[in-house]
């Protein structure tokens, strides 16, 4: 059953998935969006990156954790996308080798005033390593269809 | 010649890059991090996507702009990477066929208090369509080496 604006609660808290970063992986995107060399040369990275080793680009862990999202929640979501994201940071570099999940918490609801069927609702978004390290935080306003538009939407 | 703290000014603007958006890379980006139907399914998207046709993950419009960033600007960057961004915004979605470009504001640098020896410094990068419709914009804080620590750095 889709997941509709009403459906969210601000305060709430789910925590999904399970994502293995391998080193071929984080190769390949690097070499293909993000080809600087603490990204693409692990040999070289791990004697001069102030990471200490290959790490993952931080898009590269941005993608990850949308398909994390994708799998467990919006697939069965009424979205319509997302409008954008504030504050997205990278705590700590990603790994090959971590196993990273995602925890999602619902901050605030707000009701399009222009157009009643839809509504926006903010997320704190945080990606962890399997020690529960964060690698990634984020807010994603996200815009949502509404069940019952003659709701107040709460 | 690596571009230092010190060789970027508050008010300076560069535009830079050509990057085709191809149906093939957005199907298998899309397949991979963001698999939803209006990314995945080009016949289903343009008969009933809100967005009139088959559009790139946002996720993928940031990765190809990263990509325009790496080449034309961190390649020559004596930078440490992005400690995060700041209000990442989708205006519009990107479609195969579009050729994208960049534009750099250098909007604050702040030398660091701690360590001397750095710096950061917030931008505003857009992404936009050979048109001028903007794609993509946000306001990475990035972490530069300071090529004399003695100075103020600006």
């Amino acid at each position: 059953m889709p997941v509709y604006f009403e459906d969210l609660t601000v305060g709430e808290t789910q925590s999904f998935g399970s994502y293995d970063v391998t080193e071929a992986e984080v190769l390949a995107f690097a070499e293909e969006y993000d080809p600087q060399w603490f990204h693409t040369d692990p040999e070289r990275a791990s004697e001069e990156s102030a990471f200490g080793a290959l790490a993952a680009s931080g898009w590269h862990t941005a993608a990850m954790t949308m398909r994390l999202l994708v799998d467990n929640h919006f697939s069965e979501a009424a979205s319509y996308g997302a409008v954008g994201v504030d504050e997205l940071r990278w705590p700590n570099p990603t790994f090959p080798g971590e196993t990273l999940s995602v925890t999602v918490d619902v901050l605030e609801k707000t009701p399009s005033e222009s157009t009643p069927d839809r509504g926006t609702v903010r997320t704190r978004v945080t990606t962890e390593n399997e020690a529960g390290e964060p690698k990634l935080t984020m807010e994603p306003i996200v815009l949502y269809a509404r069940r019952d538009p003659s709701t107040g939407g709460n």
